[in-house]
């Protein structure tokens, strides 16, 4: 392979705010707390918008890598 | 990777009540009493929740990770 | 980590009965018999229950962990 | 871990007739003549039942260790 | 374990026609010509049929293990 | 095992057309470029294929193995 | 195997535009900027394509390697 990897993006993208979009539909919004090679990651002041609206504040959370389909940039 | 990691959230949750929310669209909340790497997850005095009211308790129960979307504190 | 893990919970579980809950929506509930690292479990005097009610008695039953998605007391 | 394993239930019933419950909710009903740590396994004078009746007659058959959702004796 | 194991069956199967039925409801029928441990397999002559009746003639085909749910002889 | 294993279908089939089906029932037809273990392949003059018609032509492109339930000779 | 992989298409690929098409039936078209073993890839100057329609722009964007079913060139 070469230097620049996918999670490299990740690395650059902790302690911004970042918008993850699960399987399930539904995107999650908050500051990127930290991440592993499972793509589990952990928001601060996470936000949870169905449909574009926002539904629920939920604070700090943990989100399991495999229901995840992208993250990007908010 | 550096120091962060999501189990790291994990490990500051302990006997803290947390909501788990899983692929079957139930809501498990109880106080967090022990995880793994694969986020097989033990809670005690567990409640089940659906669509946001108190379904059963259930006492000590424990959950496999394959089914949990996220963990947030309560 | 620390040395309480979620195995631990199955295994002060042994010997006594528990409820099993898979992803097709059934109940199991028997004596724990033994278990695995992929919660691949055996119940003695199984016995299998739909929407709450027992639907066969099923004697010494294996449980696939890929199946479940909680464990719980009686 | 202690020395009762799930595995150990499938060794005791080595040509025993079994029942093996799938997730496509068929069963197949037959001597068990093999199995590995992926759960496949071999029966032999196999059947298939659907909701309960016979469908068919199979003779020997593999089944795939990750379509099973439990085992019991006959 | 001991020296039986499913994929005995498999390869005593070796250059006989099997039966193999999909994930998706479809059988593949043809002499076995190989396979490995994720049962990935490769028939020849193989044929498929849909609720019993031949659909297609489709020569050598290679299958996905992870789509298979059981393999039986003709 | 013995020396004839799945894979060796498909590396007699590189730089010949094959027909690719995946499990969201399109079929991907072109010439085999190359192939992993995971099954992951590269097809080159790919085309699309919905219901046996002509959908798109793709030139060369890069199938994930998991979605892939079969190949065969074209 | 031989020393053409389907990874080579992804290296070839690195800053050009691709198309990735996902299992939920969404396509994501950008510039790879870089991709690993599992087929997590990370596109710059993302677009959210649905039913052929440019959706929404996203900038660069993480995609989890286990929702994509095929990449090819733009």
């Amino acid at each position: 392979m070469d230097p620049t990897r996918p999670l490299d993006f990740l690395n650059e993208s902790r302690n911004k705010r970042v918008i993850v979009e699960l399987k399930n539909q539904k995107q999650y919004i908050g500051r990127l707390v930290s991440f592993d090679i499972h793509i589990n990651i952990v928001l601060e002041d996470g936000e949870e918008h169905i449909d574009g609206n926002l539904n629920r504040k939920l604070g700090k959370i943990f989100i399991r890598g495999d229901t995840i389909i992208l993250i990007s940039s908010e």
